[in-house]
């Protein structure tokens, strides 16, 4: 399996009974993802998209990478949330978080429409001055502030250095087929469009063309991920957690949270892997927490702030438990040699940087283990894009099942649409008028 | 005052009698910090720092940067923890998260020496090829294992290009005074050497030359930083909360955690304030986390997060409460025109993004309010020098001042010692072979 899952340090925490008497919660969580008829169907496209994806779309998205590629050397992706945050955490998992910095032969990517901020607006634009570029505007609706505001500035900025003509066969827009704002948009002036299913919510869209373009684009292998996501579906359809490690997870989830575990530092070792675990945060953060339920997400990079929170996880208060997902070879290695007149650390000398950074994951659990922090291990080989593939599907699922068990409808999220309202209601939109007097 | 607590949205969850009642803790804790001859004085060379601090060295740290400026294009800057996260936060808080991207006439700034990761330093290596580099190390002990091989690593590489005699004058070490294995490396390869005081902490060391020396290399005005942080002593020296919102910001955060609320979500309005978020969790994390109690710190960019932990905030657990520090005037700004074929938009015409930024803080702060979360609101006019001056010394005050409330010391970090010394024993350390069996 390109994922392992390891309990071993969760055995003071849980006994074999709780996961028995959870078994029946998993098997109907199972039944509502799996059931032809199931109520919650209409949300389901991501469940068998691995298997199901649409293969002429595909590979139009592998040909508009090539032309992106080829014709521009900066692709700037606008999208929030749901459009954003997995592409951001494709890329710089595959590539690198200075893959902007790289020589390389791919565009630099600059992700903007994912804040208010004129300012960071502003950097991006001076980044994009004298550029060849192309736009890639992400929105299933069209109706997000954050991003139309960006799609507006950028739209401009093209037209007045390449007129409108040439302007409209360099944005590319990924929507939603129906009543989507941006479709209409996007038709109208032209704009070639890619389609986010409607089954599949934003969070859940990272494997469609909404992270596959942009992600195609970096130079990554999408091909791959899709197989390695093919895998993590098929050792996760059993409906056992004894053999399905996927709802297993769920199941670890559920039972520390009624043990007062309520918040859930997911851990990694590389610091590329930080937005990974901001889209982590936004996957159960979003499904889970609803009806005043939910284990709070947070995600870390260790050891970096093994050296800021590490004090916190080790003596503070005890409601938390942590997932660390360690990857064994990530890329790159660096032989530490002797140094002259620094031989208080000749110990290190022969060894590898990667070897000392798997003894600091042992060294972590080891002592969160004496700190009495329930610690659940994912372990992969290596960083491919198999391996992320498999990981975006195992994580779905695992939130889909887990946040089923504990009751709540993973696919809604009625919290965000009061602060879109009351937003649309200050900024004056037509048709909010009357939402809430502030 | 450059910098306003508003409690208006508190009112509901906090009654004046509360604070009555803390009323002595307050005192007890202003006195540990202003008594000559506090059990604690061996940690208090932070509290008069911004009157105190020695000028001779500070107009040193004005001059190296001036030659590091002329002399390099690169700034490479070794360290962790405390010796990272303030610096990178002022750097990206008063220039940009695009620091490095930008053109500009100062060197660019690579933070190393943070993780174990070797992929992470291998890119920054390749982003310092046939540039003119300087170092600056920075550990008070340094015995910390991530900065010191990436010392060992780059003094290497710069020793290759540049010979041993050069090299050192281009590397600055910034250590304690005693026992500080870099100062005797340092002493005896002649580096230049600045001062960490001994009774100054890591995470409270970000207006000593650990922190100084870098930002002012960024074109930043480390005076204006530091009258700044004055202007925050000044305003914090009264003993009685109801003069002094360093201490009542103190007081709400002790009465909300007394009352199930063990989550704090700093939250910002801008992309570019992110690491000083990051600075706020280990400044809390670390100083309250302990003895089995602390309030979670963590810390988010909103709009942005709004579109993924949004969610949870206005309706998962009820455990969670929010400081949102709000920046007036952040910088540049943009205006909204009207576009061709995206009527859809209109009513934002002739707006400008920090307006529409403004809108969405307040649309936040009602729908939170809504969702039954205590929302803080700390306010300031803009992102200037004195204003983050005056913030960090906010915050190490208020820490300071809860975490004695809460009953814990807010200077040691035991927790972060039984990491490391797991880790040495892994590591084969000399002195460490019997600390434990993993």
């Amino acid at each position: 399996m390109l994922l392992n899952l390891n309990c071993k340090y969760l055995e003071k925490f849980i006994s074999f009974k709780e996961y028995f008497k959870i078994k029946t919660k998993i098997e109907q969580a199972h039944n509502l993802l799996h059931f032809k008829n199931s109520r919650l169907k209409e949300y389901l496209g991501w469940v068998s998209l691995p298997k199901n994806y649409n293969k002429t779309e595909f590979n139009e998205i592998l040909n508009t990478a090539k032309k992106i590629q080829s014709d521009s050397e900066v692709l700037v992706v606008i999208g929030i949330g749901g459009s954003y945050i997995g592409t951001r955490a494709a890329i710089e998992f595959l590539k690198s978080n200075f893959y902007n910095n790289l020589p390389k032969n791919t565009p630099n990517i600059y992700f903007v429409g994912n804040s208010i901020s004129a300012s960071s607006l502003c950097d991006v634009l001076k980044l994009c001055n004298n550029k060849k570029i192309s736009l890639n505007v992400i929105s299933k609706s069209g109706t997000t502030t954050e991003p139309m505001i960006a799609f507006k500035i950028f739209k401009e900025f093209m037209e007045k250095s390449y007129g409108r003509k040439e302007t409209a066969s360099r944005i590319y827009c990924t929507t939603g087929a129906e009543n989507s704002v941006l479709k209409t948009i996007a038709t109208e002036n032209g704009y070639k469009i890619f389609n986010i299913p409607k089954d599949i919510g934003g969070r859940f869209s990272v494997l469609t063309a909404a992270g596959l373009l942009p992600i195609s684009v970096s130079g990554a292998n999408i091909s791959k991920i899709m197989k390695g996501a093919l895998f993590a579906y098929n050792d996760s359809l059993s409906i056992k957690s004894s053999e399905n490690q996927c709802y297993k997870y769920a199941a670890i989830r559920n039972i520390l949270y009624k043990k007062s575990k309520n918040i859930e530092i997911t851990a990694f070792f590389e610091p590329r892997f930080s937005f990974l675990g901001k889209w982590i945060e936004q996957l159960f953060g979003e499904s889970e927490g609803k009806d005043l339920k939910g284990i709070f997400p947070t995600s870390m990079i260790f050891s970096t702030e093994l050296h800021s929170m590490g004090q916190f996880i080790q003596d503070g208060s005890r409601n938390i438990f942590e997932t660390i997902l360690f990857i064994d070879n990530v890329g790159n290695d660096i032989k530490i040699e002797n140094s002259k007149n620094m031989s208080s650390f000749d110990f290190l000398s022969g060894k590898t940087m990667n070897w000392v950074n798997k003894k600091a994951f042992e060294g972590t659990v080891a002592a969160h283990e004496d700190g009495n922090v329930p610690v659940v291990i994912l372990q992969c080989e290596n960083a491919s894009e198999e391996t992320l593939g498999y990981i975006f599907y195992f994580f779905e699922k695992a939130c889909a099942i887990s946040s089923l068990i504990m009751g709540v409808n993973p696919f809604n999220q009625p919290g965000v649409e009061n602060y879109k309202k009351n937003m649309f209601t200050l900024l004056g939109k037509p048709g909010y008028e009357n939402y809430k007097k502030i």
